[in-house]
Formats: C-alpha cells, structure tokens, sequence
C-alpha cells in the first residue's frame, strides 16, 4: 500500500452560512485529515510496484497483428509500459518520445480495418497525419477518417459529441472499428464515450496530448460528457485498448496548459505518495523547463498511481474517490464560473487548497502541510484561490448538485 | 438445446440490381436456412428449460428491503418468473396479472431513496399513478419524480433523452438512484440508455406495458435511440435489476400495438422453437382475442427463449443475432419509410417474410414453410409485404448502413 502525506476521509463539513438543503447534500469525500502516525516519506511507497500493478522498461511482447516488417524502426527505444490491471479489459499505457514514430505500438491495438481519429482544431494541425502514418504504414488495409472538433471544455457536450456520431456514420464505420482520441482531456472523455455508445461499444485508443491527459483523464476508463448544470453528468465507465504517450507531444503545449497538468501530479502525491510530493518539491523547476527526463519519470509515477487505484476500484465505489481531490471545489469552480474559463487543473488547484483549508481548520492537519502545498501550487504556477466573483452561494449551489457524481 | 423450425446461418445475398458496393455492406445474418433433418416439431425443446434457465411457478423469496408489512396483498398469486442468467448481473422477469398492486415486487428491488419514472404521454395518464403507489406504498422514505416523453418512435431521438437528463439533474437524482421505464419499447431503450449515462450508471426497472417490450424488448438489455440514418446506433448494453410484466397492461393496448407485438412472438418459433410456432397457429385467434391464459403462455415462452440466448450471447456475438430475423429488412422499412409510420412489427412482419423468401428462392426452404409464415403474419393482422412506395435503393442504402450494427 501506498503512503499519503494525509489520508482522505470521508466526513460531512459545515461551509459558513450553509443552509441545511445544500449541506446535505454537499459530497462527503473531498477532505484530507493527517493520520497522527502518517510520515512525511515512508518506505511503503516502494512497495507500491509489488502488488497489481506492473511496470516493465521493455516493449511488450505482444505479437503485432499486421506485418510490419516495412514500417519497423530498428533504432526506436522501447517504451516505458504501465499496465492497468481490469482482468480481460486491461490494458497497456505505453510512455516515451517518438511513440508515434513506432507504428507498431498502435497498429497491434487496431483489430478491424476501420478508424476514426476524433481531434480538435489545435492538434490536428500538429499530429493528425503523424498519427494517420502511425495507423497506416505498412498497413495499407486500414481506412482511416477523422473528425476535428474545435476545442476546449465548453464544447464538451452533447451537440458536439453528435457530431462524432454523425462521422461515424457517414463513414460507415462498423462493429470493429477502432476510435482513437487524438488530444487532451476533453477529446478523450467525448471519444471514449463516443466509443462506449456506437454501436453499443466499439474500440477505442487514447493519445494524449497533454500533461492534463498523460498523467490523468486518459488512464481509468471515465469517460463523458458536461451538462449545463454539472461537469461529467453523462457518461460511461469504458476503458481503452491502450494508452499510447508520445512525450515529444509536449513540446508543442502552451505553459499555462502544462501547469494546469502538474495540478494532478501534485495531488497524486498528496493523496498517496510522499515520496513522490517530495521529489516534486526539488524537481518542480526541471518540469516547467520541460525536462525531458523529469517529466518522464513524473508521467509514469502519476499513471502507477492512478493505475493502482483504477485496478482497485474501477467503478469509484470508494478508494478512487481519493482521486477526486480538489476536484469537488474545482468542478465548482469550472461550472459556477463558465466552461473554459480557467483550465480543469486551475480549478483542482484552487480546490486542492480550499480543500487543504478546510482540513486544517478541522484540525485535522497541521499549517507546515497548509504551507507546503500552497508553495508547491505556487511553484507551478498555479492559482491558489478562487476567482474572487465566486461567492459561498455559488459554491453550495454547484456542489449540492456535484454531491449526485463525486 | 432448442429446436427450429430452420436454421439461421450466416450467408451473403445478392439483391436484384444490387452494386458492389451496397452488396458488400449488407448484413449477412439474417437469412435463414432449412437444415435437411429438421423436424418442424421437435421434443429437444423440452429440454429448453433444463440448462441454464430457471422457471419459477413460486414467487422470488428473496426478503424486501423495506417493510412492507401495510401493503401486503395477502391475495395476490405469485407471479411467474424467469430468470436472466447473465451472473453477477442475473435478474428476474415477474410474469402475472395485478402485478403493479404488489409493492414488495418493485420495492424489493429499489435501493437507494430516489425514483426517476421515465414514461409517454399515453401511458401516463393510464398507470403512472398506480407506478407511483407501488414504488411508495408503505415506504415513505422514497421519492418518486417521473419525466413525460412524447409518444413514437420518431422521438427517440438525442433531443428527446436529454429530457431525461435534465429532469434527472434538476431533481438530484443521485448514484444510488433507480430509473424506472414504465411504456413500450420506445420508452424502455431510452430509459435504459439514460439509465447506463447518467452519472456513468444508476439502477433501473423494466415495467413494459405493450407486447412487444413484454416479449422482446425490455429483457436483454439492448438500449439505446436512433439516429437520423439508422435505428439504434446509438447506446449500451445495460441490464435492468428486474423486469414487472403486469399483463394487465395489456387490457388498454390498442388492437395494432397488440399485433405488432406478435411479429415479435412468432419470431421466436421460427428461430428457435418449433413447438411454440405450432401452438401460435392454434392459438392465433385466442391471442388475438386477448385471452388472459394464451397471452400468459406466449409472454412466458418468448422470455424464456429470448433469456435462453442473451444469456449464451449478451453482446451478440454471434447466437443473438438470430433474434435479429425480419430485422435487417424492417429496421430499412422503418428508417427509409420514415420513423413511426410503420409500428416496429409491422415492419418485422414484412422484413420477416422478405427473409424467409429470399431463403426459399436461394434453396435453403421449401415452399409449405414460405406459406406457414404467411398464413400466420396474416392470422395476426400483420403485413406480408414492404409498403409500396420502398424501392430496392432505398432498402440498399439504409442495409448497408445497417450493416454496420447488425
């Protein structure tokens, strides 16, 4: 088992002026109190590998499914693979540079012989036909349609998800078809529920494009869409054939998206990390200067977190809602203040601290912690309160109806 | 193993004027073939129940959640029951008149403190209020919100289920919720699919008061909606925690819903069981007539025969497509001819016959069984032909896109 710097517990709390109606409902496992034995660093943490969860510094061994003789790369490193352990729907998540240079490490998840890469209107200029050459090479049987849509959060909703409905019909795909998500979160949550409902279920790939989504949103199977009222309302528990991060695809991210991704780095080791929380602490400098081999090593250690947790509770009946850290103050914030206004992880990280706050104020943690996580936030660049417009008022209102979906 | 009257087998077909194209999309599980040893009655059916279907004479002795001790119809018969057999998410199917005026029926099943009643406009005003006092009666602590859909086919549609979406989030139905589908199939593969979406999966109950959803639809979990080029291409397989066919239901259907019902019922004789296809044409005229005893019979009958087969196959991989007879054709007659012009079986009944005549002009049948199916759609008020103005184009271009969901 894993160490945490606090451990999350489930407790009801009282917000100043709450009316009875919204505390009630207001969810109940978004606090953090400090165990009086928890060490800042425990040896446990290196037993984190020995159970479920796999790691390996080589290719996998799987037999590709096509000839790929023409399209190998004899010089490409093996990638780092994380496996996900479900039974029969787990799955590999492949880390390093030049991933999608190696056409095999895709076409081996590809069983049928048609594709629809779902995309936006920023990554498809960057990777689009990288990744149709990835799909494609040396496997000319493939057909392989696209559908861009523009991008951000505010466009994660039904409209748009039907227009990935309404590609995959015009182009005809069928039973086995493979989806792949070519971008950030919000394109692998509407493609991997897009995947869930055609048909009644076909495959699907994720290729995350960002820190956002390398290190959390593609890894566990929680897929969806927004509703006017609440973030991730409807959706589908459905998880991918693989998970394939090309890290050169950072390069290409702005910096205020590559901080809203080290919101979930930072809380992975928060919840259940110590040692990881500290390495970040020294290291936090390496990752905005885009360190290759620092961010490397934080990628792989945030999806063995979350692949542990995932293994141990896919469908969030309890342990995995640790994961939500932050994130209950931080949907709120999204929803209450509009889509798209602030990044998904500068909300977690205004919420992580409010979150923090308010387990300090209940005594259950100490300030040195308070203060650590303020100055790790501040580090990344992250904002470490709410929008000022946002009131009491708004907060309870939101998460009484987040309180349905933690 | 059941018996057949002929065999379904995987064939391709060449329509009249058929292009490669088309020809190549087009389903190929839908014809049927005359083995040359088939009897046309068969005592292997008798074995049927012997494997892994369980019929019950007795009610469920499974305990109530809640105390029921003031609702008790002491009078009332135990219902009849089949058993789903799909493990870990088995459910039973209760079969019997004065159903909905036993609360421990439903209750038994409802987990957490709030319903969503999913219904249409006609059924509504006909058991919404005794849904409503069977899910309440002597159970104070459960909320019953209920959402009124347009009636048809053609609104089962996107724009339709995010209603239910809505009506959901507005009233806070939470995780632990339980959706309930009280209509035909229309109303049961909506909510079903709202049911598999909504915060990623909440319970639901099956309460189908048209034939059709009592024999075919409302057992087996296929959920989902239309979309504009083609029926169900949109949704999950999503099991209900149980299925209420209060037969009673019936006595409100009108004489064309009851009929269309029926393409359903003789489906299962031909596809499966020779025996029952034998008493349909004894029968036909008690069904008809409405008589309590015979449609008790053909209700128990084809649920036993559909559980049979989602329980071998709940994804369909390859046996359930034989409950897909008369369906490749009919779903082209109700997407070409327009949503809702034709009832469902309607269009099964014409599909069906245009199956069984390609079987016979491609040698597979002999003519005495071409005229058997006739005979017996026409006893039943259902057409033996597509409508008129259905031009083999049109039928080519919705079955190639049908083809992509068999």
């Amino acid at each position: 088992m894993a160490s945490s710097i606090f451990t999350n517990n489930s407790l009801s709390l009282s917000l100043p002026a709450a009316n009875n109606h919204n505390q009630k409902a207001i969810p109940r496992d978004f606090l953090v109190r400090l165990p009086k034995s928890a060490p800042l660093s425990s040896p446990c943490h290196l037993e984190l590998k020995s159970s479920r969860l796999k790691v390996s510094a080589t290719a996998s061994p799987a037999t590709p499914v096509m000839d790929q003789s023409s399209t190998k790369t004899t010089s490409a490193p093996p990638p780092t693979t994380v496996e996900v352990d479900l039974g029969t729907r787990s799955y590999p998540i492949y880390i390093g540079p030049g991933l999608l240079d190696q056409p095999d490490l895709l076409q081996r998840h590809v069983h049928g012989k048609k594709v629809l890469v779902v995309t936006n209107t920023t990554v498809a200029p960057l990777y689009l036909d990288k990744t149709i050459s990835a799909l494609t090479a040396g496997n000319p049987n493939v057909t392989v349609e696209s559908v861009i849509l523009p991008d951000g959060e505010k466009y994660k909703d039904m409209e748009t998800l039907m227009k990935v409905f309404d590609k995959a019909i015009e182009t005809r795909m069928d039973r086995k078809c493979t989806f792949v998500a070519l971008g950030g979160g919000v394109i692998g949550d509407m493609c991997g529920y897009a995947a869930a409902s055609y048909l009644r279920g076909v495959n699907f790939i994720q290729i995350p494009t960002t820190v956002m989504a390398q290190v959390d949103s593609s890894v566990g199977g929680k897929t969806g869409i927004n509703h006017r009222l609440g973030k991730n309302l409807i959706g589908a528990f459905y998880q991918p054939q693989c998970v394939l991060i090309d890290t050169d695809t950072l390069n290409t991210l702005p910096d205020r998206e590559l901080a809203s991704g080290l919101a979930e780095v930072i809380k992975y080791g928060l919840i259940r990390d110590a040692e990881f929380f500290e390495w970040q602490e020294k290291n936090m400098q390496a990752l905005l200067s885009r360190d290759p081999g620092a961010f490397a090593y934080a990628i792989k250690r945030s999806c063995e977190n979350k692949a542990e947790v995932v293994s141990q509770d896919e469908k969030e009946s309890g342990l995995r809602a640790t994961l939500n850290l932050g994130h209950t103050f931080g949907h709120a914030i999204e929803t209450g203040f509009g889509y798209g206004q602030w990044l998904h992880g500068e909300a977690v990280a205004a919420g992580t601290v409010m979150a923090v706050d308010m387990s300090y104020r209940l005594g259950w943690i100490d300030d040195s912690l308070v203060k650590r996580v303020h100055i790790i936030l501040k580090q990344a660049n992250l904002p470490t309160a709410p929008p000022e417009t946002m009131t009491v008022e708004m907060f309870q209102s939101v998460m009484a109806v987040r309180g349905m979906n933690a």
